[in-house]
């Protein structure tokens, strides 16, 4: 069997004895009954992912996957391709946003070459990146798929590979990614997977004015015209209108999920890996933890089709990267510490409340 | 003249010229235009409070202000008054919320008496909790005021003391707070100092069930009857409708603008104390972060008429003790990162996008 098929395989439900275990205590914690709103429900699946109601989310790696597209040339960016290898560059030397608020949140960041347009080979002799690279960048998805299948596989199984590669050193994964271009697939992912129309989805990405909107949307039409994937066929979507960087995330995910690890899914683009994953096994969803609601439209339909209704952070976030995720593993780090280091009544000798 | 004239007297609007240099660094990181959103956003106001365009935040203090409240008479809180101090050895021993959260945080945790109805002696004689205390908890307001004008005065110059004896230590502040019944003063301080009604304001605290929650309306709208405090002076309310650490958070807010230090505001109690400060001295408003949007419903009403829309968090929060404060801290800590550390184009070698 294939590394994707035997991770799926080890997907299952969170669980339920020791959700019900964590609740118990957390239904007896000194304060008004559940008073810490989401943060205790984030307790419950803490301790259903990890089975254990002592769950350690300390050791935090954010993954920023990272991968050029084709479909730049239909001017759907306005930034230039070269911009994916400068700004790898920048992360590796601690500059970017990520790099910032991953130091703040604690967390390592990992840069993986899924699909650059760059040589990075001293970087990744030097242990800087992981190189995972499938090609340098996807075909354009405006006049055709994007890879074939067994790139997409080969895609989502190096994202896997990372998963289990880090999976010794981390207690937590968050997902990340750079590349130009890299909206345009993800609003053609969510339209295909969440079947809302692509006016409801798309948005101006990093600042697109009304006649590049237009355009923009003009053009994923465009894409799902010319490439019609099968929405029920995750490989088939990634292959026809997918990034090297997006299979890459939808692997960490499901590797993730199958180590009994949770995941914070960052914005838009992590988001559309996350439907990949989700695609390729439901089960999966149980193991991602929503970062934040960005600001393009379609990113809340994305993220109820993955179960999710209230993400944790919603501060106008548009940027990528991980950034969101990396902010949102405090929130994760404070339900943790929710559920492992407060007080019960009986503990602290505190009285009631009428019942 | 006295402190707390003194105190207000040093309160200026945030720098404009420092937020000016900040805009101009954040507007050239190498990133899409202001893709961080509200975090850049707080990072202006973190560079206008602290009067540079590094600000440092790392040294954090939340102030969990503790007071009894004679209205609990009415029956206005399922929990016993003894919960209190209770509460207060739970915080003392490190096992309530607000520990746990504040320790991910990285913040230290200062209880402060400003007038429990128990004996701290030994506490306070052991250094574990601050003695400020103004007298065993307030009147009954729904018959007649809190405290007397004296009081209210003291228990904000008390508020103000605790500023100046932390500011030393600490670059930021975060408010807090425990009082069994003090849900009550609080929405009444709500509707007098945003003229809002009392049925849009109030909700069902730590847990009311109908007939208790009209009870609750009906108790408030004898209160403000009964007292009649002044909109327009925050000792009148104080003393009238408020308590005595509801006046001690007054203080401390005013206290920390005053030294030029951002001052992270939690859940529904502490912005009624928000909101005494604002009365006292409206530049106040500068120097407030606010931490985050209670499920308590007037929360809103009162953070608009502080000039905050959008909150930090939004976690279905109903605590209180500054648990909501202290996950902010984490956001406050983010944004200053983004300021200090991210690279702009020019630093990183990145190309910028069309204009």
């Amino acid at each position: 069997m294939k590394l994707l098929e035997q991770t799926c395989q080890k997907i299952f439900p969170q669980d339920t004895q020791t959700r019900a275990l964590a609740k118990e205590r957390l239904d007896q914690l000194t304060m008004p009954h559940w008073a810490l709103g989401d943060l205790m429900d984030l307790a419950l699946d803490l301790a259903g992912i990890t089975r254990t109601i002592k769950p350690v989310v300390t050791r935090k790696v954010m993954v920023t996957m990272a991968g050029d597209h084709g479909v730049v040339a239909e001017g759907v960016s306005k930034f230039p391709p070269e911009v994916t290898p400068q700004m790898v560059y920048n992360i590796v030397a601690g500059g970017a946003g990520i790099n910032a608020l991953a130091r703040q949140a604690g967390a390592d960041v990992i840069v993986v070459d899924m699909g650059v347009n760059a040589d990075f080979s001293e970087l990744a002799a030097a242990g800087k990146i992981m190189d995972k690279k499938i090609g340098p960048g996807t075909n354009n998805i405006a006049t055709g798929p994007a890879m074939s299948i067994a790139n997409a596989r080969l895609a989502v199984e190096r994202g896997i590979e990372v998963s289990l590669e880090l999976g010794e050193r981390y207690d937590i994964f968050g997902t990340g990614e750079m590349g130009i271009g890299n909206t345009t697939p993800s609003s053609a992912i969510a339209a295909v997977v969440t079947g809302k129309s692509v006016t409801e989805l798309t948005g101006r990405g990093t600042g697109l004015d009304d006649r590049q909107l237009s355009r923009k949307r003009a053009i994923i039409e465009k894409i799902l015209e010319v490439n019609k994937p099968d929405p029920k066929n995750g490989l088939d979507i990634l292959a026809k209108i997918g990034g090297f960087e997006i299979g890459g995330i939808a692997g960490l995910i499901l590797g993730a999920a199958a180590q009994n690890k949770p995941v914070v899914v960052d914005g838009f683009i992590s988001t559309a890996g996350a439907l990949i994953a989700y695609t390729l096994e439901p089960f999966v969803r149980d193991y991602i933890i929503c970062a934040h609601r960005s600001v393009e439209p379609g990113h809340k339909y994305m993220q109820e089709t993955l179960g999710c209704t209230r993400p944790l952070l919603d501060l106008n976030l548009r940027l990528g990267e991980g950034t969101g995720a990396a902010l949102a593993m405090n929130i994760v780090d404070g339900a943790c510490a929710v559920l492992t280091e407060v007080a019960t009544f009986a503990e602290a000798a505190v009285a009631e409340a009428d019942k």
